[in-house]
């Protein structure tokens, strides 16, 4: 299965998808390049006017409700009805839903305006969008997610969509199967943006390959290995140099890596 | 006393303040990875119709006028009413305001919404909030603040709060007493943002605190010296690698260090 | 003649040109600090309300099309109006021009209400601008650009202003001289925003030079050979190290550096 996997990152690198990205812009900047440094080529299009037609033509769209401006709203809710007519599929990073319930208002509405394909968030979000009582400060999850997986598949069930937790392991599952991918390192979450980069990755994955499910998983794997990587290597123990590293290991993850030190479980 | 400033970024990394940030999107990311690197919880919630709820929640607020769109005006005049009615500290940045007279006219409304507890910002601005005349170019002061102190503590009066200047000598006063800080280095004006980083510290050791001004002085020394530090180790005298090395010290920054290197004198 | 681009670097070192930039939220870090890595001071001034004043006592403004809000664009029309009546440089950066239409509107209105300096683009962009077929994804150019020269002249002389195409060698004319920079890395693809920020970098030596041709060549070959030096030294061939580098280099440029490594070809 890890081989699998492997060939995801390999279909990255070979179709360069293009990826519409409608993100907070406290990590724009980081999204981009860890969507260039994987292979794919990003396209920060959120003008309210342009994005209707823009996420038609893109690989796939990338949603992240960080900062939701009243511009960003509009833009959202044109892009996902876009991508929806042309199958385009949509990765939703629902950052903050667990903390402020305008979030939740909005993620409802989106979802009338078209198709969800995959949500990628913290324990907490997850749970909140399930309306489940979870605990969260600001961005981040303070739930400690005993009961993930199931979560996270009441919540693949209900969306009909497939659903990834991150946490100490990332559990990943379209209601049936489960991934569960065990790398990583708490230097992760000594600087901003790794959720986000890891959502954009999703969304990377997804455009270019026909299974969202397998997709989705590698993004994780490569994001979680290529942390634990950055974080042993190179003074990765301080977090000006894991995040220059960061960027270096994913641009160098290959097949032997991922065989070797990749720690996947399937259920 | 330089043993109270230690208490003070202790006091950060023990109780993860929830720092609420509206600030400008040009350094919005570095903003949040210092306030990582220090041991603080960054949120740069800005949506209009969130922040009122937001900053009631959040353990101070940091407001820094350097791209004051629209929206975000809003947003800060309702994060200010939120924070002052749950007593929350308030950090206002005053970015440009020496050299954009509407950047005068928005604080002046601001103070109208609620209470601020700190002003940081360099000489030229101090100054305009002040009405004195100064020099700035851009988001520089020309003023060389020869009436540093004065001016400072004249502002602290008649605005009732702490009042911070940075320069080649960093000034805090509370109107009353005087802490002038002598570290920092050139490399500091060589990127981007630095400014703004202090701002967000400061804000993070305020919501730690219950003695803003000491809070106040351990931030400017903890930027202060880590600058300093990043400059003189690891290649920190080109910008690029400077800016890498500051989020690595402002991490390893510590109780030995700040006693044997800091140069701080009471008033 | 290359001591002439010589001489452009220095001037923006001694003259410290300060720089309105108004442009996308996803590279405008990364264009802060570049023109400061270069000796520039960068102002990204883009509150509606603010910008007609401020780009009246700007050195030279930036104008970049990549994330075009609707603040943005009439911070944009009023900031061009101001400059065109100071007679400040405006540089044009026409993001994504090549693939969203609404972008080639807004240039067009943006003409109504002043002046354009200098164009700077991929090939993509430039031949949307002359409204002949080209190839573009998202905001890469696919245009192989071998007729460039002479699409170049026919946009300078259309629009009467200085254009410049990126490419594997770069193009600048004024209609009549023709310059070509044959330096550059491919790792300046790997990271976002290399585009722009030599964009911003255009502005920052229009604003300090009495000639904007040569301006813009020196502009070009600063940073192409900035990117070749940070890909080559360093550990560059990795993305996250090469950025660092790249900012690094630029701070580092010299005299002997051009004359020695620079490859430029005079028409």
């Amino acid at each position: 299965m890890l081989e699998q996997l492997h060939c995801c990152l390999q279909q990255v690198r070979e179709k360069t998808p293009l990826v519409h990205a409608i993100t907070n812009y406290v990590t724009v900047n980081d999204c981009a390049n860890i969507l260039l440094a994987a292979g794919a080529s990003p396209a920060m299009c959120e003008a309210a006017d342009e994005t209707f037609d823009f996420s038609q033509i893109a690989s796939a769209l990338y949603l992240n409700t960080g900062t939701l401006t009243r511009e960003q709203e509009v833009a959202m809710l044109l892009a996902i009805r876009g991508a929806t007519i042309k199958k385009v599929p949509v990765i939703l990073d629902p950052v903050a839903c667990g903390a402020i319930p305008k979030k939740l208002d909005f993620i409802r509405k989106l979802r009338h305006f078209g198709d969800i394909s995959v949500i990628k968030g913290n324990m907490a979000e997850i749970k909140a969008l399930l309306g489940v009582e979870t605990k969260a400060r600001g961005v981040d999850s303070l739930d400690d997610g005993d009961d993930g997986v199931e979560v996270c598949q009441t919540l693949a069930e209900k969306f009909n969509c497939i659903v990834a937790a991150t946490g100490k392991t990332d559990i990943i599952t379209d209601g049936d199967r489960v991934c569960l991918v065990d790398n990583g390192s708490e230097m992760l979450g000594k600087i901003t943006g790794t959720g986000c980069m890891l959502g954009a990755l999703t969304a990377g994955f997804c455009g270019a390959s026909d299974d969202l499910f397998l997709a989705t998983c590698a993004a994780h794997l490569t994001m979680a290995l290529a942390g634990e990587l950055a974080a042993e290597n190179d003074g990765g123990t301080l977090p000006g140099t894991f995040k220059k590293n960061l960027f270096n290991q994913i641009y160098l993850m290959n097949e032997n890596t991922m065989k070797e030190q990749g720690k996947v479980q399937w259920q």
